[in-house]
């Protein structure tokens, strides 16, 4: 696949400035062009790269004032960042998509298998289970007894899909991401604890993507639900009856404990902390490595463990470490007022 | 499966309130309530669903007091948590086991397989390896060389257990946990580090349930003990060496590093750290995200990273926001503290 | 495999003292010594255990003053650590190395095996992969299209190797681990989130170890790089784009942002969080639980979240729970300051 400046100037409404016929065949970031790729310049901090960068194309912004001559043809657009997404879904698209159904996939009588799938080699899909069309399902995927996958999704190598869970359409599941195992739920007894039977499913509404080695728990009644859209990075840990809005984005490695209902349009940092039994607005910005403790209402920053309004942490956090001066301070003030006391009692007598 | 509530009530030893001839067929949250369902009410926080619900049966405490009449039929319960438990573990119980050996399975030759195993397709058996009576082996799972699984155990999709290691009776491994893997040890040298052999093994005791995704390490020598009815959540690492005592809890991306003792009948929050090489006595508490860095006597309840006496914590965290008033006062009173001397010394003058 | 006191002395360039012809077959901690075993001892911690051992042999450092007879033979060596793993080493290399292709793996026709390489049954390898000699692919283990494994590395279990990427020679991948799923890229749109795609590559230089159910995410160009000889424990997130100089170490459930970039020969302490797109020194010691939110320079030792030199954080965190103390304190001398204040007025009027 190879395009040149002007091909790729009419696709993105753009203007070129250079050599029209300049052609690429892949992509490379600006600081390490080659010949034959393209590059975009977006964040003005990498700007002193497009004058030394080997590429061949660099997509910028359309208002970029050039400060030197520059050897790679430009082509410029309205936002270069958003340009060099669509360029990148172009590229992703024209790939082949992998077909066909591997004979050494194990597949129940029982299943319902949609038109155009993908079944990889030991792949297993179990009795009564449901795959729409145009879903890929890679090497050594497990779908569950009665469990359903909707159309056009994507599980990669070691997804497992416990019994009766259900995936939605447009999905994706990175390699070794769970959805459906028991939630963490048992009852005291005498001679130690006892499981708590988890009966309910885990569901993932259309256009979710989750991590690698993520895990979603089923619900003990109902369902652990994950919203429209919803992005969860790698290693999250979404517990039991949880319930996420749309459209909520949360970095790796958080973990959110059984029945908390979280907004919409929400954005979590990495390894962030949510409480059970708690509810959190929408449009909620929460810091990385925070933990959440109780209900929160939406449209707040927060920040710290436990957290607090970012403001209020990044005052307080600067302050930590004037602490030991702080704890100095008052030792002397005090000794200082004793003394003081002391003196005007003194002239007092 | 459809049962009626004079027949529920006589499996509980409850009484009905309402239809004795009122049936379900399912379980169902309180708020999420349907004809035919189940459900239960304890946490006083969710009585105002009670009146609303639309399942068929519900069953309460038997000291609760009832503000307005009920639709549902209503079984009295000495403890309404307790008996929902053991409902679910009779509906659970009544599900057909999965039975029989996959022909696509790969089994040594020289491996002991019990009555009654289940051994699903693409799991993989090692040379001289053991599985007890009654065991459920799900599909892609691997039992390492000379590694054994007791009786009545449950391992789900994508499990690892390395070569040597051991597991008890009646334990549950969640999909993708890994036991035995290489504990984290390696030997400063020149050019970069030299690995640590780990020769030793890992081994769960009887009745412990491990997370999805969860990864207990193989000691150095001898062995990592996970002790029996232990119960650790989804993405929890237990590094080399450790001993955990009875009946823990670990809830889910807690860490503990090499060499560490655990006590028994302790409990963990999320995302706890507790240091290498420490020792927890019994019945220990400590709240999710924090960090324990030091040996701790057990009986404590302990919360903060570093960890401290949950108290302690609790009263330093409020302050903690107050920080910033607690600086600007501080500066003031210096200010006026000099300003008094200042006008003392004159008027002494 | 036995060996007695005077060859391994000889091995190790070591003293027998006691029985030359005392034998070993098998190794365990000093505090769990059986006959027959090996045991070495380091830490002075453990001296008392020297006197009690059932152990047959015990390594020990050549200045060791004994304090009581001694039952077990001992052989003195420089350093006693040093020379456990070597000999752990020396046992580990004497153990039969896997070999043979499974006939129950698949391997594409496209794919290039090198020599004396072993391959798993059910283990995949994709269109175009290629596998370095004397090689170790475990069952279960995906190799994806045009991806590569160098030589003298060992893949365990349901390791995944996404499509295009590399792992260098003489690498362990533990079980679980995943190399080249998407990095976590999206960019907002007016219905939900768009897909950056993600079509860089993620590569293992030379003489990495990466554990059970870590992630390296692929780059969105170019590549996610972790240089030679770095050590990863269990559960680790290496987002994006990051770089890891050569020889650096990272605990278990550590996280690394996107377009970060790690220096060399650094240490970091479990759970640790490392923001995005900024840049690390060589030589760092980050404690922990700690979170890394700027740039650092190297040869510094972090501590605390967010991190600050070690020795600021020693004392803030000692006077943390001093502060309902100070507070207390300063709300007495500002009562106290003021009715001084008043006092003096009164003198005065």
């Amino acid at each position: 696949m190879e395009f040149s400046a002007e091909q790729i100037a009419a696709f993105l409404q753009g203007q070129v400035e250079g050599d029209p016929k300049a052609s690429v065949h892949t992509f490379a970031k600006i600081e390490e062009g080659t010949p034959g790729a393209l590059s975009f310049l977006s964040n003005p901090k990498y700007n002193s790269y497009l004058y030394e960068t080997e590429s061949s194309i660099v997509l910028v912004n359309r208002d970029l004032v050039l400060e030197h001559p520059v050897k790679a043809t430009l082509v410029r657009v309205e936002n270069a960042y958003e340009s060099i997404a669509k360029l990148l879904s172009l590229y992703e698209s024209m790939k082949p998509a992998k077909k066909g159904i591997s004979p050494l996939a194990s597949i129940s009588e029982s299943a319902t298998i949609g038109q155009d799938v993908y079944i990889g080699p030991f792949a297993v899909i179990g009795d009564n289970a449901r795959i729409g069309d145009r879903t890929q399902i890679y090497p050594h995927v497990t779908i569950g007894d009665g469990a359903s996958v909707g159309a056009d999704s994507l599980l990669y190598h070691h997804v497992t899909v416990y019994h009766g869970c259900k995936v939605g359409n447009r999905c994706i599941m990175h390699a070794g991401s769970v959805l459906g195992a028991d939630g963490f739920g048992f009852a005291p007894a005498e001679g130690g604890y006892e499981k708590i039977p988890q009966i309910g499913i885990a569901e993932l509404a259309d256009d979710v993507e989750i991590g690698a080695n993520t895990c979603v728990d089923r619900s003990t009644m109902g369902r652990t639900f994950v919203g429209k859209g919803v992005k969860l990075d790698n290693l999250v840990q979404i517990g039991h009856n949880v319930e996420i809005g749309e459209n909520t984005v949360m970095s790796a490695q958080g973990g959110v404990a059984g029945s908390a209902k979280i907004g919409a349009w929400s954005m979590f940092g990495g390894q962030v902390g949510i409480a059970g039994h708690i509810t959190l607005g929408d449009h909620l910005n929460c810091g990385a490595q925070s933990g959440i403790a109780g209900s929160e209402k939406g449209g707040q920053t927060l920040m710290g463990s436990p957290a607090m309004e970012h403001r209020i942490w990044a005052r307080s956090a600067i302050i930590t470490k004037k602490l030991p001066d702080m704890y100095r301070e008052l030792q002397e003030l005090k000794k200082e007022l004793a003394a003081l006391k002391a003196t005007i009692k003194e002239q007092n007598v």
